[in-house]
């Protein structure tokens, strides 16, 4: 592609003074969204991109995080209950791991043989089916996880179960919804990635923006 | 400062496809614009930063080139006309190119002993003050200036005279008066540089902004 590279962006991190909190909300003013996924926001001398997608998964994940480690998970009820029918690797599992289970908002019982009726899921994964969020965990936990490994493959199902969640790049979000979205992402500790490890924002600072343009040198 | 480098920004130019022009203009769609300066553009798969005072300059001057060329300059007659006192040399100045002053729309007669009456500056640069756009010009051209150069002479004039009456960066526009900027903008042959060579745009594709989000490598 031809023309003249001129500038970069940052990726903010943790490491940088601690610039957002949720005391400097007022001062982020939402420009607009481009390609139905980025949010342009301006605060004070600089702009930021923030990524509409990741910055909703962020905020499921550590919603749910912060529910889970209070021991305040919401369970989602399903009317009606949902019939599931357990392999004997799956019936291992979950006699072993029920109260992680439990302890996460599913509700589950042992039917009759090995058919089982979920009740009720972690609340704010509506978008998923019901049935794929609960045997998608029990997939990933096998007999032989330890209690500790029981807490890395659950956080790590969250992260996942956030991103398919969450709201999809192209998707058209009112300006309503990213302001809130944006008051939601910058109340948490570190805002700046997605449980992938992704960026959920990018900076301009003016400076760039001046140089980008040979305002300055 | 901290963080990581992870993207360029581009400068267009005219060696780019000529993919802005004036028949694509509907399909660019202002998204908003920050910093009061910087106006951000959505179009097909790429992200356009205008900056408003070198988008505007460009337009000024490439109108009033355009009616020089023409020979259709518009003189904006002042009134009350203004006593300018000149100094030998930019006597000697006036009387060799009276006709280049006259065919960028200035009129000036003399009056008596060394003072001369300005009736009529060229149109377009009324944020200037009348006698600074006259004496500017008047300053620039020496009495030893050929014919050739006054044309080389005139037109940076005109570009400085385009940079100080546009719009400043921090300059609130109305989206009315942006729309109006860029349609402006997109009818020029060379959209991409203002009269002093610094871009008037800049662009990220789609691709661009994945990478900043690392949703691509």
């Amino acid at each position: 592609m031809p023309g003249e590279s001129i500038s970069e962006a940052r990726q903010l991190d943790l490491f940088e003074e601690k610039l957002i909190e949720p005391s400097k909300r007022p001062q982020f003013r939402i420009v607009g969204c481009v390609f139905d996924t980025y949010w342009i926001i301006e605060y004070n001398d600089r702009m930021l991109m923030i990524d509409q997608h990741a910055a909703h998964e962020k905020v499921m994940y550590e919603d749910f995080v912060k529910s889970y480690k209070e021991k305040k998970v919401v369970s989602q009820y399903i009317d009606p209950p949902v019939m599931i029918t357990l392999d004997a690797r799956q019936e291992m599992v979950i006699e072993r791991h029920i109260g992680a289970f439990e302890s996460l908002g599913f509700e589950i019982e042992k039917f009759e043989k090995n058919d089982y009726v979920l009740r009720a899921i972690p609340s704010g994964f509506m978008k998923l089916e019901e049935r794929d969020i609960f045997t998608g965990l029990l997939d990933e936990m096998s007999d032989t996880v330890s209690d500790t490994d029981e807490i890395s493959v659950i956080h790590d199902r969250l992260a996942q179960m956030s991103c398919k969640a969450a709201v999809k790049g192209g998707d058209r979000l009112s300006l309503m919804e990213a302001e809130e979205l944006l008051t939601r992402l910058l109340s948490l500790d570190n805002p700046y990635n997605c449980p992938h490890g992704r960026p959920t924002m990018v900076e301009f600072t003016e400076k760039d923006l001046e140089k980008f343009f040979k305002r300055i040198v």
